[in-house]
């Protein structure tokens, strides 16, 4: 039975502690094996601790930061002068095996740097990625990486996402799960040198159920479990929906002026429509992992809500129970014996 | 004056000279100063133009074509063994300058590879890049370019198509275009190597009004008239959008068979969000302009609707107008005196 202690990093995001607090106090009368430390400024975290159930606060632990990672800190600076942040608290408490994961809604850079630093990668791992679900239009859930932790990775780094990748999606009930390979086309003629390089790969290693190239529409076709690209593409796939979904909502308002056919249109369509991009966008579907480290690392929205936060940390949860570090691990250590 | 001859391929697309005719025909009673050449099978085309009136069917020349550039054929094979298809002779024709461009709704692969044998280069010129105009949030047009035809991109060849892309944005009657580099993020340090080495070379370059990076939302955000990026990150970005849209749409239709009230949203939203997800989708949002060779192509969608073809020779009568080509070519030279 694994150990669900889990260290939050109460002070990233946009809100901070008035949304942290609430969700981990939720969090954990929820889930009675859940132990939370949550790191940050006391002053601003014990007064939102006060008169709560004493069975919640008991599985609650507060470890004083007086430093914290701004959104717009550079990931280098932060590394270097704000070791008594947060953010770098809660990878100390994995790292050191106090906490078995941790989630932060703070600066994506600075996160992915102070973890490469202070947690490693697993043995063999070339490159950590960055992967987030996105419900698909089949109702089940498409994998995605790297979302940007990379911005230059050859086949082999490739390789390593496509392993990474059916470890993650397997933690979600799927055997078997299918791997996809992002290209310009499905025909093998198709794509970059390094993108037919990694096809063979991938295609060569027995253990993943490699599917062949997909194209940008199946991040939401449901054809494949696992999509698989460099941090490049990955991110501005996923920020040009973004931009999509916004437009769109801009549109609906903007159609809402016309007449009053349109307005009842937009009286009815915006918040639904704000539903579905809430449940679409690939930002809000909160809970990204950091994947190839030697510890979990969920990446929470920035601007999420209570709601959101709650899910990163069962996220988190999740990963515990699967044990996703060291079975990726170990479909490493397999695929360069297996090569070797 | 420029000639108003366009040749069109009345083959090409998925509905043919059923859905080319007709729009053929309509652009002519619009416009009477062109003239157009279709190509194609006369046996399919000829009947469409019987009682049709005479001042339209006197400015359109039929060419028979004996053979028809299939959908699924291999461009290689295409320019191989399809010399006497409509798609070669829209080309031939616009070389030997019979017509001052050329549109076709067929087998893009096929396209790009016969317009680059048959028109060449103009001089200078690295790569043809495929560009589409989108409509963004503010009601302008953002020009994003490549879409595809070049998966591979030096600094060197993003360079180019900032400057292809600034010309192709005035003939929208743009002073000055803002040009915009895509990448995952906004600041300088962020990217890869090839990103940053052509934002230097785009920056020095006195002749483009060079705004900074921008990223996949920008797409939509009306914060740039131009986006330049290579032909693997474009077409994934458009193709993720399209996926995105049609995943709504297939929500909206689910949450239809929910409730009354869902069923009544679902009535109202499906039409408008379609009608939006047409102006929105870069797929369907008619002619792509193929850039840097010695003459005008106009790359229609497969499945374009009359109405959508009809915009295809639009664009290529207004690319005839702002001489496109030459004003590139121009571009170019200076470009490459000023370097040297």
């Amino acid at each position: 039975m694994s150990d669900l202690t889990i260290a939050l990093d109460a002070m990233g995001g946009d809100f901070g502690p008035p949304i942290t607090i609430p969700a981990s106090l939720e969090m954990l009368a929820e889930n009675p094996q859940l132990r939370l430390i949550v790191c940050g400024d006391k002053y601003q975290i014990t007064p939102l601790l006060k008169n709560k159930p004493y069975n919640l606060t008991q599985r609650l632990e507060v470890i004083h930061c007086s430093q914290v990672v701004a959104m717009g800190d550079k990931p280098s600076a932060a590394l270097r002068t704000k070791a008594d942040s947060s953010m770098r608290k809660i990878l100390d408490l994995v790292k050191e095996g106090t906490a078995s994961a941790c989630v932060s809604a703070g600066n994506t850079g600075a996160l992915l740097t102070m973890a490469f630093y202070v947690l490693k990668m697993l043995p063999g791992i070339k490159r950590p990625a960055l992967v987030t679900a996105i419900p698909n239009a089949d109702g089940h859930k498409t994998f995605i990486l790297d979302l940007g932790a990379n911005v230059e990775c050859d086949e082999h780094i490739l390789h390593q996402f496509a392993l990474m990748g059916s470890v993650v999606s397997e933690k979600n009930k799927l055997d078997n799960p299918r791997i996809g390979l992002l290209n310009v086309g499905e025909e093998e003629i198709k794509g970059s040198d390094k993108v037919k390089k990694a096809a063979q790969l991938i295609r060569q290693d027995k253990s993943l159920n490699y599917i062949g190239y997909v194209e940008g529409n199946d991040i939401f076709s449901g054809k494949t479990d696992v999509v698989v690209c460099d941090g490049f593409v990955g991110n501005v796939a996923l920020k040009s929906c973004e931009g999509l979904a916004l437009a769109v909502v801009k549109s609906i308002k903007t159609l809402a002026r016309e007449n009053w056919r349109s307005r009842i249109f937009a009286a009815i369509a915006l918040p639904m429509f704000k539903k579905l991009y809430k449940q679409m966008n690939p930002d809000h579907y909160n809970g990204a992992s950091l994947l190839g480290l030697r510890g979990i690392v969920i990446k929470s929205h920035g601007n999420a809500s209570k709601d959101a936060f709650k899910y990163a940390i069962k996220e988190a949860m999740n990963e515990i129970r699967h044990q996703v570090p060291e079975k990726i691990g170990n479909r490493i250590e397999t695929a360069l014996t297996d090569r070797s």
